[in-house]
């Protein structure tokens, strides 16, 4: 019996409507195995800038810390969107809140349903018992560099550092992650253009006799982004630095078919993070229609983080059992018209 | 009745095999109109290591300087592909030829034959009319930023900056051909987290009033991986800046079905390179399988350059007719097996 303290920011536009069915299927988890979850609804995004000034309030933080793992909805709003040059932004708390938990992994499954296969844009031969972990880089390299202007303004920099000590905690996590899977780790750089790449390749090659049963391979991001959608299949676990993780985990969610069935964990040395990958899709607001599988499945990561192995396997058996009976929303299926509630509540009961 | 002076860079692989092809076919097209096109061979990229040590020879560049326009096959062999980490590589040369003939702008063309459909790894319904114009920025960016190591090798950076200048450059290139094509002009960047892109964003929003006709339109990166992909039709033109293009442009080069039919230009203020997208192909090398067909489309593109618009309409038409007669290599049709040469020959008869 477990209790645990779980802060819970829903964020914007569907965020809230698919944290609402996570929190759900958390809560029946707890019933059914006896755990103690406590949830605590924290602000951050373009409604805690709306709020507070803020996108990431020092009380949303200060929760964060606290707890044993936060649960996310989406951030952003058409309203900053259109313009990322304004100084106050949703996406700077999320960035800011990743680099204060020291969430330097970002672990994205990729994986073909066999139910959904007609949805993908991908023919279904080329995508069939595709089995994705990706494993980008989090708080380092172009994202968290020093940037700005010169020659008054007209000229602009980003700098991309990576140390040897960041790409060794990444890829002991991929290697042993490789290791419990089918044993293949691939890097994707650009070493044969980048410095940080070389170290990338240079460190990862180091480690690799620690891992015997994993073989190693490496990959230019311009061939990677080819060989993801011409063969998924060669791949098993994928390691690659921030933005070139941002890029690649992005575009291989195609594979799935819709990017409403994919989850991600954020992981460091202590709190970690779980959300969907899509973002806040404004235009589906309030009306119902978001799925909140991929919501769902980063819950069921958030119990692997606990150690809860059973029970988040009984999560993802609940969501093939929705699958499997079409008990999905509208995108995936416009005959069956199940709202975001109805599917929620359909995997909540099966666990 | 023109003459021009053609630099032929054959490289590595199967770059020789398919820069004889594309020499075949503008030999064809200057016996038709009656031009005279002549050809200067030089070394680049591995085989000029093995020559002379050096990648790019001052030989070659020289020549390449006093060219009408330069024809590459391609470059890069296992032997040094193996070692991003080697000091001397085959694609510093290529690095080197486009700062020093200030070819700032990578233009390539993406498009869905509707022979080859079945080819791609794409559902035919979604990329079928895709035809895409990508401008990727080629010598500024992270590729020619300060690089290095510090903290006793521990570490490393690489610098990424672009200037308003080189921004505007490439940008009126593309607006003028989103001009001439369906007059939308989609610029990919990643302005939420990068001041290089803020600086991208700022300068061609501040440009697009000098062209009216074109709708301008921005996307993240990530978000662009995964549209191009899910809805290739949506795109007219697209520009962007020199790493994201290298990821994007490969990545779109699947919707084609082969790497085989895609042809780009590098062009500057003075000379213009040209080059199929696809690499040595080291295996395929002297088996007379290769497909010269993206060689030869660039063969037209230089065409165009040199303003010679019905000799390359009249190329570009005898690839049309070698693909409905399925006079192709054996990726696009095994059943056929027609060589390298004999699909260039068929292609400079039928000019
Ligand atoms: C919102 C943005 C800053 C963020 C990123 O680029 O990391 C997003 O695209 C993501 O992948 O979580
Ligand atoms: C060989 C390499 C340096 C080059 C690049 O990244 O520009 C290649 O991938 C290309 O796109 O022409």
């Amino acid at each position: 019996i477990l209790s645990k303290q779980i802060v819970v920011l829903p964020g914007d536009g569907i965020g809230p409507e698919v944290c609402a069915e996570a929190v759900r299927v958390l809560r029946a988890v707890a019933e059914r195995f006896g755990h103690e979850f406590q949830f605590d609804y924290q602000l951050m995004g373009a409604c805690a800038i709306d709020a507070t000034g803020s996108p990431l309030p020092e009380l949303t933080l200060d929760a964060c810390h606290q707890a044993d793992a936060v649960l996310l909805g989406a951030i952003g709003d058409p309203k900053y969107d259109n313009d990322p040059t304004a100084p106050v932004r949703p996406e700077q708390g999320l960035l800011r809140l990743r680099k204060e938990l020291g969430l330097y992994a970002n672990i994205r499954p990729v994986t073909a349903y066999d139910q959904l296969l007609e949805h993908s844009p991908l023919k279904a031969e080329r995508i069939q018992g595709t089995d994705i972990l990706i494993f980008r880089e989090l708080t380092g390299g172009v994202y968290f560099g020093e940037k700005g202007r010169f020659d008054e303004g007209n000229s602009a920099y980003d700098n991309c550092t990576y140390s040897r000590a960041e790409i060794e905690r990444i890829a002991h996590r991929a290697f042993r992650a490789a290791e419990t899977r089918r044993h293949k780790l691939t890097l994707v750089d650009k070493a044969n253009v980048l410095e940080t790449s070389r170290l990338w390749r240079e460190t990862v090659r180091q480690l690799a006799p620690q891992y015997p049963s994993v073989a190693l391979d490496y990959l230019f991001v311009d061939n990677a982004a080819m060989q993801i959608i011409l063969n998924p299949r060669q791949f098993d676990v994928i390691l690659t630095e921030n933005m070139f993780g941002d890029i690649i985990s992005d575009e291989a969610s195609v594979i799935a078919g819709s990017l409403g069935l994919l989850p991600s964990a954020s992981v460091g040395d202590g709190a970690a993070l779980f959300e969907p990958i899509h973002g806040s899709y404004p235009q589906a607001k309030g009306k119902g229609i978001a799925n909140p599988i991929a919501t769902i499945l980063s819950a069921a990561m958030l119990l692997d983080h606990f150690g809860l192995q059973e029970e988040a396997d009984t999560v993802r058996n609940a969501v093939q059992h929705a699958l499997n009976q079409q008990v999905v929303t509208p995108e995936l299926n416009p005959a069956t018209r199940y709202t975001t509630e109805q599917v929620g509540s359909f995997i909540a009961y099966a666990v």
